[in-house]
């Protein structure tokens, strides 16, 4: 259920990073400049939110097949910030059919002079397709791909554990629950391995597990307590109940009991743990409302990020593709 | 049915308003200055709309669990030309049952940076609830709640009263029509007798009158003659047609004989009587076209009031805010 | 099916155009000064997208009866990039049931100092008869009309052949497919023979051919080889299959084989000519995938072209009104 497609296709001919399709293939120094210029971003509750005129006069479509508001209100907010236009629209199943290819739908958005499109399918290929199809100037982010990819997912909570116990290189991180299903799993634990993360454990009832060829070097738990003994981070994970069928559990309560992230659960963690969540939380299932809202909780701290880090991507991208416009002096119709 | 919640809970320690959750409990000069600073941003048609540079960094998020195009595109109007960023959410029935709670809703925005809220919701109690639970510098308003209450539209009304006929103090105002089903009624009939109004009348049948301990001081008429003779302000409300089997009327056209505000009604009101109507109308059935469009009606006023009020409101209470913090000097994770 | 509406409602008192409801009753000059003030705001791809502050201060509204993403889009990025502030609204079927007539809305988003209604819709009149009724200060652009009128498209079209082939006197154009119900068609074609196209041919079945007495001038051609040989300019339609029965084509692969543009069918046409395509395509029936990505194609380059006239009709419309209120001096309520 891997796919690699889009790692060498998100970068240009001099190797910079034009598209964000996946993090599968950036470099650990790439990851920390994104990281950094994200912290740079970050404000503290209270304070207005950091602003920057780095996409001023530019133009982002929020291009969602799949239905997210958080999401695209966080990607939204982010090129706001920044100084972009932005445009939604919501194309779900209906607009597909409707006789327009999405390739159409992109080169007319293209032709309006859309410089960056934040694009969601449940489907995956769609953002490798159309990074493979734009002109040069344009980019295009994954904002989240089927069970594949969501790199600024990834990024945000690399971000969110930096922020809160430091360096990767001695920390030991589980995430807990539908790995099997959960791009952002595979974003976050993409992004733990470049940087060096001391030890990652996938934690899953076999059912649910990653393929057995994914993320060479991690550990695999088969059961809550083994997963979490001795570590620092928890990621739990949303759970949708018509995948509770396929990996036996009987209901709500039982995956609660067995793989929930509750205050007994949580005990066999290192002291000062800290608990992920890429949200929306099922509260009561994946994890309790002791834990979400408790002082172990990095929730809302990863919504914060999330901004911060959709503005370093945003930033970091117009900026290597305007740089290449300037050098090349291209004019094409 | 009455209720005020959110009467002590939108005032922060030292007293300032924070949110607006209801006029009950606001002070005749409070409710002054609003009108004052409203009045201040309203301009004549074909004039600029005022800007003010007031919410310039801040972010208002539009919440609106009850869809309602016009009261949001005139709180997104009065907050663009305040300068904020603006995102609007439709949140109606679906997404509510989608998993995530509204205050895990709330708490991922605010985590975004979101600074005011505006809320609307067929139900009653949201509005206070999430005020209870943001974080100190964030604010909620009240854009529509039930019956119990609709504070802007409450501060328009009385706005476009003394524009049209100046001190309230010698003015007899009937409101007529489904008064029980109102959150209109209620919030004007707040306003109005908080600034001291001369007469307040509540005009309608006995099915859709306001609980008997709502508003002490109100009079109560069970004929729209009666209620509307002497009068100089009549404010119509919007029935619905499922409200009038409740209320033994057995159709629109019987409504408009019996309660409308028609050219033969008005007759009976003082010379230069005003007509409101919140809006949207229901033309031939608690009004008529002749008087909607004719020279004693003050509908477009109100609307146009409407965005002035809602600059207001928000320039007031993220100044009050805003002090706080700068005072304070607060940090918070 | 003609109708001629709005043809002088759209000038003020002083000539100007102060709406766009038409392209009928323009005169050469007025359409070649929308063109040149078009091509001052066309940016290649790459570059940033043109800008200019024409309305900073102005509020535009998108009101879409019939939904068109692309369409509500351009006009979006025009009023955007020209320093409006725009309001979306979606009013598709339900909300013109909901009991609020079109006009009370029209008159409430007045009232909020909207300066221009960008309107459009499935049912003919709508434009013309809400530009009877606005105050002086007060726009409408048609985005679309039923198969009446859609003329910043006509605009767009002439705009594109005027970059491809150059002076249009010296061209022949043949509009091909079903231009009964299309405004598009219409548009273009009262906008070609204003700039005094050399030679204008409609290529249709019997059945989708224009009303017998439209565009006298034009020439009629039965079968696409008649209508396509010495073309310089072909432009194709988008069929709706529903249309196919009535014109007693079989199917797609019929309407393709009889009057689709394709590799085959343009050879009759004159070297170097171009084909338009207002979009969405239906690739395969009305035309090839071959010849709508192929260098013959000027799909993009009216897409292009679009944002720029939207945003020459908004400035000079803007302009016009700007110029009579200054003058007057008025102040109405």
């Amino acid at each position: 259920m891997k796919t690699d497609t889009g790692r060498d296709l998100q970068r240009d001919h001099a190797g910079r990073l034009r598209h964000l399709l996946t993090l599968e293939g950036l470099a650990r120094d790439e990851i920390v400049q994104l990281l950094d210029l994200a912290q740079f971003y970050v404000r503290e509750p209270g304070d207005l939110p950091a602003r920057d005129g780095a996409l001023l006069g530019r133009t982002v479509a929020n291009l969602f097949f799949e239905p997210s508001t958080r999401t695209r209100v966080s990607f939204e907010l982010a090129a706001t910030r920044l100084g972009a236009d932005v445009v939604n629209l919501d194309l779900h199943s209906s607009s597909r059919v409707k006789g327009e290819t999405v390739l159409d739908t992109i080169y007319t958005l293209q032709a309006m002079m859309v410089d960056v499109f934040v694009m969601r399918d449940s489907e995956p290929g769609l953002p490798a397709f159309v990074a493979g199809h734009v002109q040069p100037h344009v980019s295009v982010l994954n904002a989240g791909e089927a069970h594949v990819s969501h790199p600024t997912q990834g990024l945000l909570d690399v971000l969110t554990i930096r922020q809160r116990k430091g360096d990767l290189q001695n920390l030991c991180v589980a995430i807990v629950g539908d790995i099997s299903h959960s791009r952002v799993a595979r974003s976050t634990a993409t992004a733990l391995q470049t940087l060096g993360v001391g030890e990652l454990r996938f934690v899953s009832p076999a059912s649910l597990a990653p393929e057995a060829d994914e993320f060479p070097g991690a550990k695999r738990c088969a059961s809550l307590e083994d997963g979490i003994r001795g570590a620092d981070v928890i990621m739990a994970l949303r759970i949708q109940k018509e995948r509770m069928d396929q990996s036996q559990i009987p209901d709500v309560d039982a995956f609660l009991k067995e793989w929930g992230i509750t205050e007994r659960s949580i005990l066999h963690a290192n002291k000062g743990a800290i608990v992920l969540h890429p949200g929306p939380m099922n509260r009561g299932v994946e994890i309790t409302s002791a834990i979400a809202d408790g002082p172990a909780s990095a929730v809302q701290q990863q919504v914060r990020n999330g901004v911060a880090v959709r503005m370093a991507v945003l930033a970091t991208i117009v900026r290597n593709v305007q740089v290449r416009n300037v050098q090349a002096g291209r004019r094409e119709v």
